[in-house]
């Protein structure tokens, strides 16, 4: 993507509140470690963990959590954002003002969820001295990204952190499809209870009642689980404003079967 | 439950302490958001995780952990409660002044453990105002109880947050049965080293030295680990006060074959 | 170990943060009830979690774990360690000053990774006065560990908790053997990825390139994960300065069948 930037606005100012998403899981001391790093450069900082249970190297679902938490999220926070299968390759380091926040991450389509329209202003992070040293080949998270993210929280000024860069990786995220049978989207990731995510958001869904279709099985669309009797499924908005398929009191993931990228349709009942 | 209340005692001064016990696990960004919201609301505040890994919707489960940390948790605390498998439908929300602690919580039974005598006020959160706006149907958690937990610790006071109510739900939890052939109750739930928590407490317990049958097998009662040899089977009294099935450096849930609800004696020998 | 100590140098001043490594897990409350200890002796200490997620009553994981995230950890903090297979057994409670932060842990080996040289004073926890009471037989974290380091993060010197000891426990941590085939070391555990870590530390290679063998397969040693194709098996010193070998995009647990104690051998090319 190619940025139309040239704000004339305010650079976000940070609280000192830093935000993480990492793919690293907590059976490691990958984590603690990073908070480590952040706490040695910004002792005052605050930390929120957002989720360290992004699948390992999924940068789609990475994309989906922090889609989903960011409105959340006061502004002003620090986003430390880390899934990076490409790390050591010649991926960028990103830092990116995004106009009710900041976030440093690769430049690896993990940001893609930001609206192109609040991007103000996005730098490349290649200068030694901000990082850790030696810079690891395997381990940017700790070396690379989270001593600028403590910078940042601690009030250094992102000018000062890069040259500013004009592009910007952005991945595909699936969205609706219409056809003349219905609106079509696909399982996108599952959540712990199993609540399939899909690709449909609440602006594609049709007027007044709808299904929703999955492996051939009609499934009624509704307000809330508790529309429909234990054990059955149902199609709803699910609290990050995309139609989710679920089984009251179960997992729609086990129950039905689904796998990601399974098909789903809906239309109007 | 009918309440038996009218006390006029002052009420439980917020410290600012938030303990947060959910079912959401930690894969997803759920409970990021919660503490994205609890910071929103009430930025000063103090976070504490109590455990976010109560199995999904197990309301009893939920109860045994709030039950053992508890007394561990600085007067004060606001306990931020959410297992909640009515979800939109018409259970109530509640905050309740506990004599030395604050909670807030579906009402469905989680808070089934605190003690009759120790509530001095239940109100029925109903006011749009204090919610996130639109509330969800699917989250609770995030748009209910987080903005009330939150307002609670920054020193809203509980008159303030709804109507007074006279009912509570309980749930039962599984208690000691005196038999003929002694002491019976069951295996609630397990712990992560496979231990099996049970219905009896160290007051069900006889007098002097005691065993246990689990599957027609008789245990040895001990007062610790250490009195068997690695790899044999134990009960003993845990940490939180109740019964315990443990096999030493392994898992009785393995070993033994155990599942929830396995009776298990209890008698002197 | 005997040690050698007698250092005139001063004790480390505790800063207030208290960083956490234990075998608990996530699924029940028994790290939310450290925390809520560790907050009533000391209110205004801050918590940093570097795993849970040590595997079970695992000594050597958790020396492993503890290794890796010292180096990051800031100055003065005090390490709670615990990972107590012998919990009420004889075994004692030690509180260690090592330098640069400060020990509370069991004397089981958990602290080998410490270097001899940088041990400055042990001493044992032995005053009921300093714990909980009454003191369990099986979650000495909550009760003997847990307010000890709350006290130490708070100011308490060190010379008030307990007598000076003059012996450690130290486990074996396997290392390098040379042999004529090249040098041979071991798979000592696996992260979340499936990258398996060895004995084998990056001064323990020879100069220029080099290739490692495990089940009878020889793996390019590289300097990044880019350096293959993706699905392709290769060695490299990780972010912890031991060799680990690695699937790229996948794990290596899985795909190569590797297990723990795996012999790797890694000779010049």
């Amino acid at each position: 993507m190619r940025l139309n930037l040239g704000s004339t606005r305010r650079p976000v100012k940070a609280t000192g509140l830093i935000a993480l998403t990492t793919d690293f899981g907590l059976d490691d001391p990958y984590v603690g470690i990073l908070k480590a790093v952040l706490l040695s450069f910004a002792p005052a900082a605050r930390l929120l963990d957002l989720t360290h249970g992004v699948p390992p190297q999924d940068v789609l679902a990475g994309c989906l959590a922090l889609e989903a938490a960011r409105p959340f999220v006061p502004a002003g926070t620090v986003h430390l954002a880390v899934v990076d299968p490409g790390v050591g390759s010649e991926r960028r380091a990103l830092v990116v003002d995004a106009g009710r926040d900041l976030w440093v991450a690769p430049d690896n389509g993990l940001l893609s969820f930001l609206p192109e329209g609040e991007i103000r202003q996005v730098r490349a992070l290649e200068d030694p001295a901000l990082f850790l040293r030696p810079v690891s080949r395997t381990f940017h998270g700790r070396d690379v990204f989270a001593p600028v993210a403590a910078r940042l929280a601690s009030g250094t000024p992102l000018e000062s952190l890069g040259p500013v860069v004009d592009t910007f990786c952005r991945i595909p995220v699936p969205a609706a499809v219409i056809t003349a049978e219905g609106v079509r989207g696909e399982v996108l990731t599952f959540d712990r209870f199993g609540n399939a995510l899909t690709s449909l958001r609440e602006g594609d869904l049709p007027a007044g009642a709808w299904n929703g279709r999955v492996r051939g099985r009609w499934i009624v669309g509704v307000l809330t689980y508790a529309a429909v009797l234990p054990g059955e499924p149902l199609c709803l908005v699910g609290s990050s404003g995309r139609v989710e398929i679920s089984v009251r009191n179960a997992s729609a993931r086990d129950v039905l079967g689904l796998g990601r990228g399974e098909e789903v349709l809906v239309r109007p009942c």
